[in-house]
């Protein structure tokens, strides 16, 4: 991966211009002195304030009880650059790889949450586990985002989009739609 | 809108194509003999099979109780050309509107639910509610699609990204990363 990316302040209410569309994203995660990154493709936003994300962890993934345990994660939303690691993280179980050492990614420490930031990604979001209710029946945790880091530049990263089978599509350009919003729906 | 689309029977299993990129989709619903259509960013896929998909649809549309009644929808994807008509409808409300006609879009009957598609759209994904647990607390809903009905071509559609505040992302270039997956992977 690239250098790691300077970041500002974001307010955790807006982090829906992040992943609202939709990216593949990068849950990293820590649980006494292990630490591990895993690529996460099912997930939503629930409610603006509290600022909460609902996610789909399967309990087949090394991070399901690092996450479970600690109650708490960092989602990372990486850009297109970043595409090629983004799949081999994917790929392989922090069962027997540190993925950071592996990808030379920099774990950088939170404000809010043992999990680390990933460095090199666009935007590191600080979660907690607000709610496990689902975790049994659907592997769903709800995430309560407590801390929003974000690249200075650019305002709308270029992501990436899982659509199964090896296919992804890149965000394109951006649509101007504001003169048909009424102005209370903005 | 521009003219009906031809449909092909798609898996359920696969929907992931087309929701898992994240666009804005047309969340139509019957009950009793009123219908309406609404706007909707926030959903994720849950599961394969079943086809499981969770959906935050809050309870001041007009929508709500329609879906929670009749325990069906259909989820319609709309794609870039529509984009102005997607905005539009997510800035009227069914209470004094028939969507339907205002936007002069043709309602088609489902095969296994009682809310209609709207032929325009490039898939029509019929869902039936398979757990409302979530509703009161998060105005969660998460769907079983039952019937999938998709465009013959193409095979990736120009779908829209919500960001907020006025700005979509338009669905961009296919990137294939399969030769970086583990067989098992895809």
């Amino acid at each position: 991966m690239r250098a790691r990316k300077k970041k500002q302040d974001f307010p955790v209410s807006e982090i829906r211009r992040f992943l609202e569309p939709g990216p593949i994203v990068l849950v990293s995660s820590a649980w006494k002195g292990e630490r591990n990154i895993m690529t996460m493709g099912w997930h939503m936003v629930i409610e603006f304030v509290p600022s909460l994300v609902g996610c789909l962890i399967s309990s087949g993934n090394h991070s399901y009880e690092l996450i479970r345990r600690s109650r708490a994660c960092v989602i990372n939303v990486p850009t297109v650059d970043q595409a090629k690691t983004v799949v081999e993280i994917g790929n392989c179980s922090g069962a027997s790889v540190d993925k950071f050492a592996r990808f030379k990614l920099t774990a950088e420490p939170a404000e809010q949450v043992g999990a680390p930031l990933i460095g090199q990604c666009y935007a590191n979001l600080e979660c907690k586990l607000a709610d496990d209710r689902l975790c049994d029946r659907y592997n769903m945790f709800i995430f309560e985002v407590v801390k929003a880091h974000v690249a200075a530049a650019p305002k709308y990263p270029k992501t990436i989009h899982y659509r199964g089978d090896g296919m992804f599509m890149v965000a394109g350009r951006s649509l101007n739609l504001r003169r048909y919003f009424q102005p209370q729906m903005l």
